[in-house]
Order: structure tokens, then C-alpha cells, then sequence
């Protein structure tokens, strides 16, 4: 298995699912591009609302590298005020019937061993309302051009 | 896709592709089941040869938490020093395709955006030798008895 140290797009590997894990792995990824895997797009308030206990901050900075991999595109409309929305590429879709794979693991697992019902998570920290956020950051960004 | 807050074996989630992640996700647990994929058994020592960057207490953890979740085998050897061996069992088998196709996406990765040769990874801090701490660990155990 190991074929030498390597890199690409600033992620250093030995092995390529070691790549394939630093571009569509981790805790948020997979679940990012699962949600957006049957609309058109979806706006970054929609996207956090499926995920109740990632963080703005969080949630920002992986929707930036799966763009910045080619995995979804942001969409910003120049409106008052200003609306971004992501959505999957093709190369993002492609990893779809992996994700569905994946999906179906976890429901014979829970088959295997049971499953109980959990309390809701805890209340997000009170934060500014993401798309107000990220819409007056996108603002700040038009105003400059 | 919120479908009300759940748990299977301690881990909490939302949708069955939560859980899937949380039995086989994150950085190391996929690495840690490719490399069992096409081998009998590996000893601790050989698998961590197989991933330089990851810490024994790291390895040690993930191992514990696969093997909890039915995804590896652990055996020990009851010989002079004990011997561990960690192996994939029928449902971690059953992954196997996933990662297939997850390291075949890596690839075409490198193909679309290029690769170049990175340096070997820092040398690891001084620690025991893992297998001997491992089966230290067992000596105690099984002296106990």
C-alpha cells in the first residue's frame, strides 16, 4: 500500500483514498453533499438547518473547500440583498452512489443493533442568522468591485 | 431528510448517513479497514506502518471502537510475548466496495488536478515499539486471569 508520499491541491497523501478522504471525508462532507443531493441548490440557511449541531464557522469553511475541490458550485445573485446558493457539480454528484452505499450500511446497522430515541441536540449558541451573514459579507465583496 | 434525533450503540445522530460516519467515517477508521481488505490479519505494528502519521494512542482507539461496532476481529495469542492480530470480519467486509469506490474517485482526482511528490512525513515522536506495548498490555491481562 504505501507508494510514496504525494500531494495534490495542497493535501499530502501516501494513498489515494487517503486523498479521496481529505477532499469528501470527515465528520461534514459526506453529509453536505447528501443534503444537496436531491434539489437543485440550496441556500448555506437551508444547508445548516440539516445539520443541527455543525457551526456557522464550520459549516463555512468546508463549503469552501468542497467548492474549491470542484465538489459543489456557489451560486451568488447580485439581489438586495444578495443571495448565495450551492448546489452539486457533476464531479460532486458523481460521489452520490457512494454516499447511497454508505447510506444503506448505516440502515442495516441500525437493523443489526437497535436503535432508541435521543433527546434533541442542545440549542445553537446564539449567532447573527447565517444567510444574513453570509449575504453581508457577499455584499461587502460587490461593493468592493 | 430530519428524521428525529436517534441512537444506536452510544452515537447520536439524525439521518442513517450520521451513523454510518460515526461507525466508519472520520480519518482513520476507512484507512484502518483498506489496509485489513486483502490480507488475513495484520499485528498492530504492521498496520501502523501502513499509516506514518497516526499516533499508537490514535490507532489503538479506532481499533477499540471498529472492533465494538462488529466492523474487525481482534485475536490474541496466548504465546511468549502474546501476539494480537486484528482482522476484518463478515461486515467489515461488506465495506470493502464503498472504499473501492471512494479510492477510485482518489484517483481520478489526481488525474484532473495533477500530482507532485511530497516529503516523507515528520519522523514520529519516540515511543515504545507498538507491538510490545500491545502485548504488554495482554501479558497483564491475561496474568490476571
Amino acid at each position: 500500500m504505501p507508494c510514496g508520499r504525494r500531494r495534490c491541491r495542497g493535501k499530502e497523501y501516501s494513498c489515494s483514498m487517503e486523498l479521496s478522504l481529505a477532499v469528501i471525508g470527515g465528520k461534514w462532507k459526506p453529509l453536505i453533499l447528501w443534503h444537496l443531493r436531491d434539489v437543485p441548490t440550496l441556500r448555506f440557511s437551508a444547508l445548516r438547518r440539516t445539520m443541527p449541531t455543525i457551526t456557522q464557522k464550520m459549516l463555512t469553511q468546508q463549503l469552501r473547500e468542497l467548492e474549491s475541490d470542484g465538489m459543489i458550485s456557489r451560486t451568488v445573485f447580485a439581489e438586495v440583498p444578495p443571495r448565495v446558493e450551492y448546489g452539486l457539480t457533476d464531479s460532486g454528484r458523481d460521489i452520490i452512489p457512494i454516499l447511497e452505499a454508505l447510506c444503506r450500511f448505516g440502515r442495516q446497522f441500525e437493523a443489526r443493533f437497535g436503535v432508541e430515541p435521543a433527546e434533541a441536540p442542545a440549542p445553537r449558541p446564539v449567532e447573527p442568522a447565517p444567510d444574513e451573514l453570509e449575504e453581508a459579507l457577499v455584499a461587502r465583496q460587490l461593493a468592493a468591485r
